[in-house]
């Protein structure tokens, strides 16, 4: 495996396309994928090469771009209206997380606005993709640095994060990866627990593998685990991020990430929900109208080539679950650690 | 795949030995192994080619049979001698499931209280070893059946179940898939969700392959989803297996399982354990005395051969957590539907 220097940036802008890491590799092998259209891009997106809200919400960002890019017509309306198309192509990608629809309005919003020539929409087009890119890596680092204030008063605490909302899931740092980053950084880290977030593994695979890259202690445990560990005082607080937030604060992440909650909850270990400002979706009141993508069954049913199930067997894999606000110690934001309780309840 | 004819039993013996069905290589393919002496029999258990309490106990039985009868000496006392040592390392094999230490404990007994030849002893631990199994078969019909008084007032159920407590688990039928059997005997069963149940995947592999075998519903989840599953009102009862009860009804069962029963009192979804009586070790006051057996970690950081985690990871593999007995609703076994607060609390 590729060791490679820090920082790790799943998203890049390079000669005139995006290198993206492509995270279904990872940790078997580090490789890179070149986009340079909007098609390739919402493939990218719908098949996890780059995943991860706010990630998701970087690459949209450039797919738009790239999208508004290819337009040849040179009247500003007929600009307009097929950036629109591509918008609603790239929307379709995944259901879940608001960063895609919140970086895609961005785009639009900002072609709709520029009074320039196409061109320079298109030139503006690119300035603001980067502008969202480099926004995302200083608030996960905002993000980080707050929550410090979260961390339990002992020296070095043990944080349990599910999935990856690391570097590879942000423009670069994470959120809950970021909180981590920054403890680490203070000395004020003993361990991260990372449960291996069945199907995908992202927390086995991308997890482990950032905090490897960076020498930070791992251990790796099942999903079914966290209850165990907590009863043994393995775990100081829970860390994780959101795809998409409502106004009440509930929260829709990772499929588990609603069990870790109760479980978090039954044993007294703070659950804490890290997450850039622009997560929470102030036009949904509560968690009950996030969409919940449901993805093929195949992620359960195999791993890799290999089958583990018979045939016969019927499956059910929905890929987000929403954890009420009620369970939530606090939201870490850029902008500070949000209490659930003082959002729109 | 064969497609066999049910029953299914994972204990047989024929001709002066025993056939085994090979567990480790469900559902893939169907494999028996003959095992003709105990430090075979032994390395079964301990690689789970057998596994599941009640089977391990009717295993271990047989186990005894075939160390007692390589004994050479016809000295009574030197016989019983040497059959303890078979007992300690068949004791050895795997630390939590009680049945294993009372199978052999029964065995040992049973040569003890003999009164005739070493030959007359053999004979009788052959028929004792039958009996186990013939019991635990009869005792697993009684569980099933006992358990059709728990199944909500509804015509029919779902019932989420973890790991493998069906009839590979045990002499046949089940324990908790022998309620899953019972209701769907009678009718009373929608369908069975079974927890994949991460690391050895016994709820996507074996419990599956259970249920499609016998045309029985079966969806097969994530044990990261049953939070999900429940808010969604999908499950109406939970029903788990047991590797050993203390006194007072704290229940040490598959990791995950203390995880599933925090999560369905958050959902006010009845939690039960289905285990033979046997399975009560009254020696215990409670659940913190269970010993929990640490297996290898390339159960979690590995697929067959295929390595799902970065190299520098560390890993934690608990086989087993133990459920207090608050969380359990009701312990299903041949004699009735036992409250855990009945007992030596």
């Amino acid at each position: 495996m590729k060791t490679l220097s820090n920082p790790i940036y799943p998203v890049i802008w390079q000669d005139d396309r995006v290198i993206l890491i492509d995270q279904t590799r990872l940790p078997e092998e580090y490789h890179t994928v070149e986009i340079s259209s909007c098609q390739a891009m919402a493939e990218a997106i719908k098949t996890m090469i780059v995943r991860g809200a706010p990630a998701i919400g970087v690459a949209a960002g450039y797919g738009m771009y790239l999208g508004a890019r290819e337009i040849a017509d040179s009247d500003r309306q007929k600009f307009l209206h097929q950036l629109e198309a591509i918008a609603e192509m790239l929307r379709k990608t995944r259901p879940t997380a608001v960063n895609l629809f919140w970086a895609i309005s961005r785009m639009v919003q900002t072609a709709q606005e520029s009074r320039g020539t196409v061109a320079e929409i298109k030139a503006t087009l690119l300035e603001t993709a980067k502008a969202i890119q480099q926004e995302d890596l200083q608030t996960c680092r905002a993000i980080g640095d707050h929550g410090l204030s979260v961390l339990p008063d002992k020296p070095q605490a043990t944080i349990l994060t599910h999935c990856n909302a690391g570097s590879l899931a942000t423009a670069g740092y994470g959120t809950a990866l970021g909180v981590v980053r920054s403890a680490w950084r203070e000395a004020r880290l003993q361990r991260v627990y990372a449960d291996e977030t069945r199907p995908r593994l992202q927390g086995a695979k991308l997890t482990a593998w950032e905090c490897v890259q960076e020498g930070i202690p791992v251990t790796v445990i099942t999903d079914s685990m966290s209850a165990h560990c907590m009863r043994e005082g393995k775990i100081d607080l829970v860390v994780v991020g959101a795809d998409r937030i409502a106004a009440n604060g509930d929260t829709a992440n990772k499929i588990g990430t609603y069990s870790l909650a109760i479980i978090a909850q039954a044993h007294n270990v703070p659950f804490y929900v890290a997450a850039p400002f622009s997560t929470i979706d102030f036009s949904l009141p509560d968690g009950s109208k996030i969409p919940i993508e449901e993805r093929n069954v195949t992620e359960i049913s195999q791993i890799g080539t290999t089958s583990l199930c018979p045939e016969g067997a019927d499956f059910y894999n929905p890929a987000f679950d929403v954890t009420p606000a009620k369970l939530i110690a606090g939201i870490i934001t850029e902008k500070g650690v949000l209490k659930p309780h003082l959002l729109n309840n």
